[in-house]
Parts: structure tokens; sequence; C-alpha cells
């Protein structure tokens, strides 16, 4: 048993489906993924259990789990829930259950009937500005303060954000003590990060602001 | 090993007490649950270890425990403190290699004599008002800022918290977004909550808050 | 596979590297420590790997596993870094894989070239002041809000802090209820503690802060 992580805060279902989207592919095939993130258990949302890639994933379905439901021979089944499960802890009841069948060998539709359109919640894509710019936005604060984008580019010099013009470096110690940067972080999209700081709290950064990519021909408006 | 949880705050045995009530027997006999929120670490207080329904636990003679010192047929020994511990970390020095010899197949009795009279906390009862409304308290609030009460109460209606009317739903979803309410938490015990948000801040909620069951008949003065 | 602690704040690498001292010992011979704090990632600072009394410890080359550098059969190499590894995330791409070839049972020397000035840190020392007195320094805080301090002093009979004496005591239940005082931690060094509450903010102390040991004879100025 490898405990991935519990700090994903409260409710936070993007940060999660980042995290799974990390991690999920790196545990060797037969690897069982308990996930949860839910703060809909108890409601009309179904619990599902995939089989992807060799690897088995199980949790709520509400786009947390998406990353393993994009490749072309996932499965999945909506997990039965018994009446005695309690309407606020599933985790409990109803996932790690499930987590512990498929662990002692049970086929994935033993739990439950073929799940025929599971939640599937994906990066959002950034827009072209008036003058070719990428806009994007922040998509999730991880526990050290990085403000997350959804930005992708290698041959940006700097990101905007707010009024700030963030320059991009390769890593944390390129910046000053307390700078502010971006670069590209491990997952291959562009973070915004204060040297030994928090960049959220620093530059009062949260999900859904917006932020704009700038590079060579672009910041010249001449060009 | 399973890391049940380092997420209770330091020095809240209450919460501790709630969490090793929810857990211990859930685990298979054989089982060792060690556990220790030890604010008196050094003190006079003893360390104990507990035998009960063929699992074992170990930590702090400070109520923590208790749940397992219910039991009909529960034993208890007081553990021999070596000169060479710590004053302030019997977790490593005092708890951790009792658990050890116990999963060595140690006796119980082979860790100390007899505890005859360990310390034994009880979730407090909540009490009738004078038009017979239950009236309790908030006994702890857990990482999700829930608030959980003494009440149990599945007729009841709604749960009055300071000047607030909170309607008794069955599941966070059951709330508009930001909206309090009461439900009643995996537990048994009645919890009051925010959806997506955290109910001790919103609601200025701590421990030993008065909380007051309102039900149909109650609530209704010409009845 | 045990997780000694994720609660490490971020870049705070002096808490790691006292964490280190404390446990890396404690494991029995062969143990594979990976211990990441690591604010440098990605700059020139190296990763290390370390040989000593029977252990391993992988990380960063930035003081955090000194301790295990501090013996005379100590062995470290300079771990190389895959062209194609990030440069914000060595702890997945660097460290994890070079602690997994050893418990694989690679050798240490398969891993790098032979470090020859790994970095080490130490506990800074406590100097004398005009009259004698031992003037040391909070050197981290922990989890508990606990000031751990560089002085050592099992005769003393107070910390001064600030503008407070802080009467040295055995254990935390020796003060009263949100009182404060100073004792001897189970690191041997000696902590500015309150009861039942955090020193950090009770008190305001943050790392760097001076502290100074008062003891008998340098207490009363006569003598």
């Amino acid at each position: 048993m490898v405990d991935i992580t519990h700090e994903i805060p409260p409710q936070d279902v993007e940060l999660g489906r980042l995290t799974v989207a990390r991690y999920w592919r790196r545990f060797p095939s037969g690897t069982v993924h308990l996930a949860i993130v839910d703060p809909g258990v108890g409601s009309e949302r179904a619990g599902i259990a995939i089989a992807s890639d060799g690897r088995f994933l199980v949790g709520p379905d509400n786009g947390l789990l998406s990353p393993a439901l994009l490749l072309p021979d996932a499965r999945a089944v909506q997990l039965h829930v018994a009446r005695t499960a309690s309407a606020t802890f599933h985790g409990r009841d109803v996932f790690a259950p499930a987590a512990i069948r498929l662990l002692a060998d049970a086929q994935l539709e033993d739990l439950g009937s073929a799940a025929s359109t599971p939640i599937i919640r994906r990066t959002p894509e950034a827009r072209r500005g008036a003058q070719g710019e990428l806009i994007g936005e922040v998509i999730s604060v991880d526990r050290f303060g990085n403000a997350i984008t959804n930005l992708l580019g290698r041959r940006a010099t700097a990101v905007v954000a707010g009024s700030q013009e963030l320059p991009l470096c390769r890593t944390y110690s390129d910046l000053p003590a307390g700078g502010a940067g971006a670069l590209v972080g491990s997952t291959g999209l562009i973070e915004i990060v204060v040297r030994d700081g928090r960049a959220s709290d620093v530059l009062s950064l949260a999900r859904g602001d917006t932020v704009r990519l700038v590079d060579g021909p672009v910041r010249t408006p001449s060009r």
C-alpha cells in the first residue's frame, strides 16, 4: 500500500485529477488506485471502477479519474452501492471495499454494470487573443503555492498574471530569493512560482485567474 | 503498516478518541493499533496496552483508547517506562516499542502489570431542555471543518447552533453551494456542515458550543 | 515502505536535516532513506547517495543528509541526472529511481562517481556572552510550534527569549495550561514550548531569534 497523497484540499477535484494524471501509469500493471475527492458523496453521482492500460482505478464518477478514461482500451463500471452504505462516507463503505475486491482478483465486471458515459474532465484549452497571444487560466494551486496554468509553451519568454509580467525560467533557483517567475512544471504545464515562497499568496492567484503567454513575436507590437 | 491518519491536531485527544472509535474494530483480529495524542507525555499519566475483541491497542492512558476499553472482554496493562525514555517522546521510546513487541507475539501481560482503572472518556450525553428538546454540544471539529455534535436523532428536522436554524439533510449535496445544514455523519452522530466549505469557520463553531435539536413536536409550540 | 513524515514545511532544509538526524540510524542496517527538501532542484546543486553505518540515504546535496556524512565510514556519490529529468521534480526523476536501484541491490558506486566534498550542515554552536552565559538561537520550529534551539544544558534553570525568562522544566505538563517554558527535547536540544499551545505563535519566535541560557551561577550577578 502506497499513500500517494492526503494533501489534496477538501473538495478540490481538479487538483485530484491532475494528481491522478501524474501518477496512475507510473505504477506497474495490476495496480489498483483508490482515489477519493468526493464533494457529491451520497448524491446521485455514481461510483466507478475503471480498467485501463492494465491498471485499475476506483473512485467517484466526478471527473477525478478522467485521465484513465481517455485511453481507447478503458472500461468502466458503475459501482453497486449497498443499502447499508452511509450517505457521507463512500470511501469507507463503497470505494475501499471495491478496491479490495479488485486486489483479491475480482473481475471489473463483477463490481457493477457498464458505465456508459462516465464523466470526463479535461484541462481547459487556452485560447488565442486578438493579437495571437495565448490566454489561459490558473487551473490549480498545489501545496507549495505554485499556480498551475493550462498554458503550454516552451518558446515563450514570459507570462502575464494580473499586472505583472513574469519571466519564464527553467527552475526555481533561476529566480532571486523571493522573486516571481514562470516555468514549465513537471506535468508539462506552465506554473507561476515564487522562489522560496508561495506564488498564490504573494501574487494573489487563485483558480480561474486569467494568465497570458508572452512570446517573442507577440511582445513586439511592430511585428 | 497502515497510516490511518496524521491529521489529528496537536493535543486533540477527543478527535483522536472519535477516530479510534471509527476504525479499531474494522481491522482484522490480531491487528495492533498504535495511537498517540499525548499532551501529558512525561507526567504521571501512564501508558497502556489493551487487548479487546481480538485486537491490541497501545497508547497513553488519557481516554484516547476508551472505545476498546468499553467491551466486557477488554484487558489492559500499564506499560513499563524504561529509565532511558525521554520525557517528551514516548511515541518513540515507549509506545512504538510496546507495539512491536505485540507484533512479535509477546503476551499482553509481558508488557506490564494489570491497569486496574484505565481512564475512560465517553461522548457526553445530550440533555433535555425545558420544552423537551435535546440540547447537546459540539464535541469535535474534523479536518473538513465539520462540527461533530453529541446529538443523535434521525427524526429531527433541524439543528439550532447559535442563532441559526440548520435544516437536517441526508448528505452535503442536498444543500445549495455554500449552504449550511446538519446531517447524520458516518459515525452516527449529527454533524453541522457547509457544502464545499468549512462549517467551523463559516458558523464560528468550536468544541463546547451548544447545539439544540429541533424536531416536529418541539417546533410547534401548540403541540 | 515507511512514511516518516510529509510535514516538513516547503523549503525547510534545516528541519529536514534535524529530522534525518533523529531517525536515520533507528532503522535497521540495509535501510534506504529517501529524503527530499529541495529548493535548489534543477540548479547546479548535485544529488547524492550515501552509504553510512550500513544504511543508505538518497537526496539533494544541500546539507539535508549531513547527519550521515559525519560518520568516518561514510561514502557518497554524486547521482547521474538523466537528460530526460524534469528541472523541477528530481524526487520523481532522480532520487526515487536511485533509491529503487539501491533496494534492488545496486552498489553505491553504480549510481555515480565519488562526491568529493558533499555539503555538510551542522547545528550552529552556541557562543559565550560577556558574562559567560550561553547565547544561542532558534534553529527550527516543529509542527507543534515548539521552537528548537541550539542550546544544550541540563544544569540550566531558565532560557531567555526576547524579554521573557522561561523556566526550564522536564515535560509539557510541568507547566500550567497555556504556560510557556523550556525543556530538553527528544533530540537533546533545548526547546521552547507552550503547554497545549504553539510557542512560535504565542511568543512570536522564528528561526534565527536569539535565546540565552540562564543557569545558577550566571543568574546571580554577585557571583
